[in-house]
């Protein structure tokens, strides 16, 4: 046949996303606006945790109530984003709507009393949970529901950071390691597009990190000036980031695994866990790795914090060693919340103290370190690359112009790739064809 | 095991990623420079073509010299890029290294006589080529060669955009449609760098485009404004954007084979294509779909060029048409060449007038069309949308504050999708498990 051109697979095609759109408008508007509750209520419980640091000393007893309430209420919603993503690689018993009401309190639980943790969690869960609500009400296929369940997820992540296009791609590339099936991309783009923005319309914001780092243009050859050096130094760092993700992943699955083993009594755990948190306050004598750790408050330059980190001097040598431990104890002892915004900690402060160490500059390596960290424990190298142009790159072309897309790249894939099949999602598929990752099939040594 | 830490993964995941520096240092060299050769060559036969223009009288003639060469000299380089893909996907005899100077003096003859092609065809089968002689003299193993035939594509299509990160994604996706794998990310990345860097090295420069585009922040709360109607329109813009797509690989497909199946003489073929294009030249009464047609010589308002594009009445109604007709009998005649920098100029010429037509940026919408079309022919739209962002952002972030990256998104992923499974390279290989595209399997109506 010379010329191949079946009009009805267009019409078809078509039919797919107008149908999508149709059944993402709603799980965009749900989604985003249970994104814009949630975030505001954060805000209120972190203002009124910052003003009542006594909360901390009841946060064993928090851990209690948190306990008791997924013990008695949860069921299947203890599953969290592991559920979600089970459900995505096969549909069996459905995400439980129980699942948004349940982890948006515990999260809260978590901030009002100190815990350290961060939202991706809660806005992932809070997206699978009412998408797949919405799926059972529309009565959706198994392959629908699939589909479904990722827009979800990629309404709640774009919402809650206000990057729509790095929710889409994560949602897709989350499910799997080493590789990305283009499925549900239309129906991920629209929810979280829709999402961001009605979370936005909501009057909810986002921190705007700036990285003033820029070279000039001395050639008129190409539109971006790439530094070698600074590319090594990218790179180094990245085996670092790797590395990072990989404690904080192992470090969280220990304690969590350990608490199990030796805490029988499910509700107890976060009881214990809340105890050492308050232990480690007292040891390291600084409050400043309790909450999300995005701001201080008041802003005072000597607290540490994401945003102090974009600063010489912003992060002591080992901020991103205690904030990744307060993580760990928080999260793997069975408080809820996610594990993204500690991740961008980790990173940020890691990446700062790399900047001074490695003579580059300081901006430049939090901010590549606040997306390879967490790229690293995802295994999402590629959503967290968009996620640093989405993030940085508004309104600071001369960053795009400083060569910041591939060192962000770099930084990305070299920590996803050094740090291994680690993740911090034990559902995530692994790539059997990836031939270089054989050594996963060496015999264990204990 | 509570906690997994197994070193020797992680040293033997940096000995990967050094071993493939190491191959991927010549390889970006190498490839480089050679897409630094043909691009300066390229000029100088686009210059000379532009001041002697009775040369576009000799393409016929042009055409039997360039077909002779490949009947030949050309045994399997004759495959061009499926040939590349073939033995990515298994290989096989390999890529002949003949294949570079072929292609490079092959490209040549086209723009030199006036033929209405690109560029990225011939950088990626030099990449794929030059990347094939260094794995057989390193001996590499097939699973290897796989890997780097990858980089060098990556390399050779970094390069001839000046798009590093594009070229590393485009190269690992355009090997299958609706899926990617991330086995060869890294190598790909490494090479794509290396090459755009020693191809801006040798003192080769890209073209810059600017999208004036830019709505103003209003709001505090994100760093990003978009504007639901423009999506609207960015969307109904797509739909077209991959209808021409599809129109064009088909067009081109049914060229090549009405070819093949009424002129016997292979050499005879472009000899034929040759005389097609002087009587459109005649027809259309304009020698503006000739060549490259990045920019007009002596730059001329009147004259239609993707620069001219980016500007209001910069393009007729029928030029996209008229350039994608020029080319699909050129490249479908079995002239040499790519058809991506065509595609470009169909895309922004037709996002011109359906800028004018839907009330929309006109700058804009021949920039999203200029990656769109691309997408939708080539089944990449995550590349594309990379390289919207690697080509228009350095130096302009009031353009990722307008929301562009989404719109980049929206333009590539839906004209990707709605254009199905048409591809300009048939070795591509389709995804089975989409299921939405079951229509394929229609009976045939012909």
């Amino acid at each position: 046949m010379p010329f191949r051109w079946d009009y009805r697979q267009h019409v078809s095609l078509a039919w797919f996303v107008l149908k999508w759109l149709v059944i993402c408008l709603p799980v965009g508007i749900v989604v985003g606006s249970a994104v814009a509750l949630f975030l505001w209520s954060l805000n209120v419980v972190t203002l009124t945790q910052w003003d009542n640091p006594w909360l901390l000393y009841l946060l064993p007893l928090a851990g209690i109530a948190s306990g008791l309430m997924y013990h008695y209420l949860g069921r299947e919603a203890e599953g969290g984003n592991n559920l979600i993503m089970e459900q995505i690689h096969e549909p069996g018993g459905g995400v439980p709507l129980r699942m948004a009401p349940l982890v948006l309190i515990g999260t809260l639980i978590t901030h009002l009393f100190g815990g350290s943790a961060g939202r991706e969690g809660t806005a992932v869960q809070m997206g699978g949970s009412l998408a797949g609500g919405i799926g059972r009400l529309l009565k959706l296929t198994p392959d629908e529901m699939r589909i479904l369940l990722s827009a979800g997820v990629a309404a709640g992540f774009g919402a809650v950071f206000g990057t729509p296009l790095t929710g889409a791609i994560f949602a897709v590339e989350v499910i799997a390691i080493g590789r990305m099936s283009y499925k549900a991309i239309i129906p991920c783009l629209m929810a979280s597009v829709i999402g961001d923005q009605v979370n936005t319309a909501w009057g909810i914001g986002h921190t705007h990190y700036h990285i003033a780092f820029s070279t000039e243009i001395t050639s008129s050859l190409s539109a971006v000036s790439l530094d070698w050096g600074l590319t090594g130094k990218v790179a180094i760092a990245a085996i670092f980031f790797g590395l990072a993700s990989v404690l904080f992943a192992e470090l969280t699955h220990g304690i969590s695994w350990t608490a199990k083993r030796f805490i029988p009594v499910p509700w107890m755990r976060p009881a214990i866990g809340g105890c050492v948190v308050i232990a480690l306050v007292w040891l390291v004598g600084t409050r400043d790795y309790l909450g999300l750790g995005v701001s201080s408050h008041p802003p005072d330059a000597n607290r540490i914090c994401i945003e102090s980190c974009f600063h010489v001097g912003g992060a002591h040598w080992l901020s991103w060693w205690w904030k990744l431990l307060f993580t760990a104890v928080t999260v793997g002892s069975g408080f809820k919340g996610g594990e993204v915004t500690p991740l961008f900690f980790v990173g940020a402060a890691l990446g700062s103290v790399l900047g001074v160490a490695l003579g580059a500059p300081v901006d430049l390596m939090a901010g590549l370190g606040f997306v390879a960290v967490f790229a690293g424990a995802t295994n999402t190298p590629l959503a967290c690359t968009i996620m640093a142009i989405e993030l940085f790159g508004p309104g600071h072309g001369e960053l795009l112009s400083s060569g910041f897309v591939v060192y962000a790249a770099v930084a990305c894939f070299l920590s996803y790739f050094l740090s291994g099949n680690s993740s911090i999602y034990h559902a995530q598929k692994r790539d059997e064809e990836e031939p270089q990752r054989e050594v996963e099939q060496l015999p264990e040594t204990d």
